[in-house]
């Protein structure tokens, strides 16, 4: 216990935090030692600057930390950010600067050419990033960060096919309400109702997508060449996003084979047991209204990926849907798994 | 008043048979003398017989009407059906073979050479047909029929697109509880959830749309020659499905010239203004987040379909946001206008 | 037309100001000139400046106004606000002194003594207060009131009930989103829950029941004697407060007798016809799961309270449900009436 | 493992049925080995007839069970059922007469004279009347109950109040809709709506309520005193039942007397460390805004019954919310609980 990690939080008070705070409560490697927050929560008790929204609430020691301003003085060395992207450019910076290794959620520095966009499971040699990061930022410090949350849920689906030759996706999402934070969407915007429009999210995933499935190639990264289309979508469900996928491919594999390839797919995480990898990161569902957020949000303790409904698409080759808890997979346990796998490498 | 023409409901105690009454209650041309549903309601006031779910009540003179059973004797020449379409072929058959023109919402005939998959704006040269079907059938009466509720919507805001050449479609669909009937989705299903799958949805959407595009050549359809792809899902809406749209084109028109092309969109029903025709069959929104249910599901009373989002798609050529109320444009409205423009040819 | 009676709406942009313009829109009596909100929105376009909620658009002549600041220079001599409590007390001092007639939604003069608390079918001679308030005020203007939306309801209920001598009330609401206004519940807070607790709404209730069901004496308002008990709890629904009612009688009708009061209850509104009076102010409904938001919300266009379930109540007499549109008969809708009543009383 | 108690599950493919089979599952004193439901669903594979709706499956093992039908032939010696009350009077008289000890969470038997409707916690001492049981219907099994989910938690919440002597109570609920089985409520009825009306519960409520907490006297239970009225409502929430409640009490005791009389209420279950037992039966929360679903319906596991805004009232003595799971604490770990209980007495 004593020689766990010390970790501090930005943006602990944020629905993003607080399922920092929670995930690493428990955490064997991880210990949070220093909680930082925007400055009208600052030097208030946690327990008292957060609207806490999750259903276990935050341990009593947690509750009591005072609440820091977002500067690196005092920090530990390991910092997970939850921030807002409209302060988690400069914020971050400063504290990679200071030499703190950020593991962030945000989106400031993810198409940046020398920052990895991790997911554990699908490229964990873009880590070989934070060396071009370190020569060319002069920063004593680091950033990884990990993906948008509806990109994350693809680009786990789309992993497994790129053996198939991924040719270009088209994506249309039902996304959690819990991704637009607190107090996020007024519910007269939502009870009852859809929102054909989540502002920046099409372009998060046609973009992210392409550098996550990339290769390395002489220290940077080649985006995978796939075209992307996006249509994304808000609907009145608490955690998990839907995603209704098609692709085409370059090969013609069978059904049988597609889902063969999503059951078996697995990755480092996995390899090494760590502590947040999902046993089976993408789980295959058979029955035909499947995967949904009522039955599937919360498989692997929210870290796995479902996906049910494989067909034969009449306009691309195939379609299926996609399914995965955004908060956790797609956010908090995205970064968690992320700072795991820096752990693994040396690199904290 | 006294010279209205008379008209019968087949499964008038349904969602859409509910609808029908309220449409038919104010028709300037239409007046309802005989209402029929399943033997368990036959022999009951039509008020006792009725879950009824709609706002306004229905009026003291049809409440009191007594419910008939689904045979032809006593009913008027012309008969609305919202009858569920395990029981519409054979029912409906044996209506048009006694004489009555029935204008039928349950998608039994709907696909059968000799019946007209009627959208007035888009098709009204395909009554055609009818002459087809009395030879063929030797039916007293007729068929014709209204498209599945999400296929009209997505085949309205096709239509306008049909001069630039319509390759392929890719539509993903957020449809609304009411389209499953009642008692239908049960809510521990629905309420706080999505379900990535309705029976039978995506098979009507891609064959019916190509249907009701098609051409009359040789007094039968040729299918338009359109590749629909379509995923379903269902939302917890009331009333309103959202469809999200992809088309590739075979020319490269501008986006302006889209929006003008969608704007300027009018038929028969315009141009005769038929009673239930929207003065503007499709309106193109410009707000980024529209349309949605909230704010456009009665857009013309209902029988409007509104469109916003047009951009382009990078993997097929434009995207866009297709939103039409399902029980109203989709079901009864669209069964009603049917019947205006049989009137309005002298059909009936 | 041209001698209809000019407007003003302070907090146009809100959730009460947009049904106020939409119900002014076509008012026989009044037309709006002048359009006021916070400084955030003064100086833009109707239509820019607000993020409209309601199904139907504003005219877009309404659209196109400038909205103004807060301030009487320019306003018409009868102004409607819908501002929030927070700034309607300095406000709307500020009109009152400055000659204008304020019909207002605002709590901040609800309780005060010389301020009608106004319910036109309840309390119509409580207007005898301007008198007392012009006196005391010295203000060239005066200010009416109307009660807060879920008050109202409950007012409207035992209205009738007071020839049966009303001792004791005990009342629980499951009020709708929409009566907290715009951004408003957040939705994480209320998709799939509900809240036990509306701020101040108990008080209001309680204290304001009591004001409204007074006798005038004296140029003053004896409250009523009835103790009331309310508990408040916010619903994930749009639209309508729906209440459930016990009250101690002195007397002991029968139920027969009760449900006859509900339903020839009337008052000034509908004898002098005015223009948004509901025909009939309480509607009580037969079936057993009746009154609800669903059903029953637009009853009377929104101006009518329903009433359901009478039977007696172990613990008190009787027990009931209550259920009403609460932007409109609680807010907008009232404020008009009252509007009405004060034109008709030659007041305005 | 070898020497659990094996048991059955009557209605095992139900709501209730289902909780039952999770709550079982890992459960160190009980082991599964027979499953039974009415004739459709009989000599099919478990996972195969039952609509599952919870997230976690059902174990393999259960899954792969056979169903069978409702006849004691085979069955363990305890039984649980989680019958609808259509059949469950007939059934689970069967079976006591067959000589099985049921564990019921249905309403048939449970206001009889000489069957315990227990809760562990407040009346473990009415399990004396399973002698009277014995003697009267010479059963060779026996019969024990459960109140239903609403009464327990209000039953939970008043039984900390005895001493005050509690004389009168008022209770409105807002019941979640798991509460009406699968399929049960169908959304088009609440989806953004209330429905102020459930048959039979307030019956239900104000009859069981004075049962539990009456007293045991010569083999006989007097019931308690307390008049109490319910008014019940469902709601759109998935688990949950949220409760009004104000209560008039003989004596005069202090908030802080009252809070304090929640926070140690215990009982036995907490004594004898049962498997299912919370730790705390009630947790009484100090924040303005709670309990609600959202937050607190999982509390102790979905055994702890939540308690707040504890305050004054003015018609009667007091006020407060509760709130409770109902398909745990109010329905199958309730059962549990009682069969916990039953062995802990050597009563199985």
């Amino acid at each position: 216990m004593t020689d766990r990690i010390e970790v501090g939080i930005l943006g602990a008070t944020g629905t993003v935090g607080q399922e920092l705070v929670l995930a690493l409560t428990e955490h064997p490697w991880f210990v949070i030692r220093w909680l930082a927050a925007s400055e009208r929560s600052a030097g208030r008790r946690y327990a008292d600057a957060t609207p806490w929204r999750l259903q276990a609430p935050p341990p009593a020691e947690i509750g009591n930390m005072m609440v820091q301003s977002c500067t690196p003085v005092g920090a530990p060395r390991l910092v997970f950010s939850g921030l807002d992207a409209a302060v988690a450019g400069e914020v971050e910076g400063a504290f990679a600067t200071a030499g703190h290794t950020i593991v962030s959620n945000a989106r400031s520095y993810r198409m940046d050419d020398d920052v990895p966009l991790l997911v554990p499971e699908i490229n964990p040699d873009h880590l070989a990033l934070l060396k071009v990061q370190t020569e060319k930022r002069k920063w004593a410090g680091r950033i990884i960060t990990n993906p948008n949350c509806s990109t994350i849920m693809l680009a786990m689906a789309l992993a497994p096919l790129l053996p198939f030759g991924v040719r270009s996706v088209m994506v249309s999402t039902l996304q959690a309400i819990s991704g637009a934070g607190y107090p996020g969407i007024p519910s007269l915007d939502i009870v009852g109702n859809v929102i054909p429009y989540i502002a920046g999210e099409e372009e998060k995933i046609e973009s992210e997508t392409r550098k996550i499935l990339g290769c390395l190639k002489d220290e940077r990264i080649e985006p995978h060449p796939v075209t992307v289309s996006a249509q994304t979508t808000r609907v009145p469900v608490l955690n998990g996003h839907t995603e209704l996928v098609s692709v085409a491919l370059d090969t013609s594999p069978g059904l049988d084979e597609i889902r063969h390839a999503f059951r078996v797919f697995t990755g480092r995480p996995q390899a090494e047991e760590l502590p947040n990898a999902p046993r089976q990161p993408i789980v295959y569902l058979d029955l035909p209204d499947r995967p949904q957020p009522r039955l599937d949000v919360n498989c692997e303790n929210g870290m796995g990926v479902t996906v049910g409904r494989l067909r034969a698409c009449p306009v691309l080759d195939f379609k299926f849907v996609v399914h995965g808890h955004n908060t956790i997979r797609g956010a908090a346990g995205a970064a968690l798994l992320n700072a795991e796998l820096l752990c693994s490498d040396g690199l904290v």
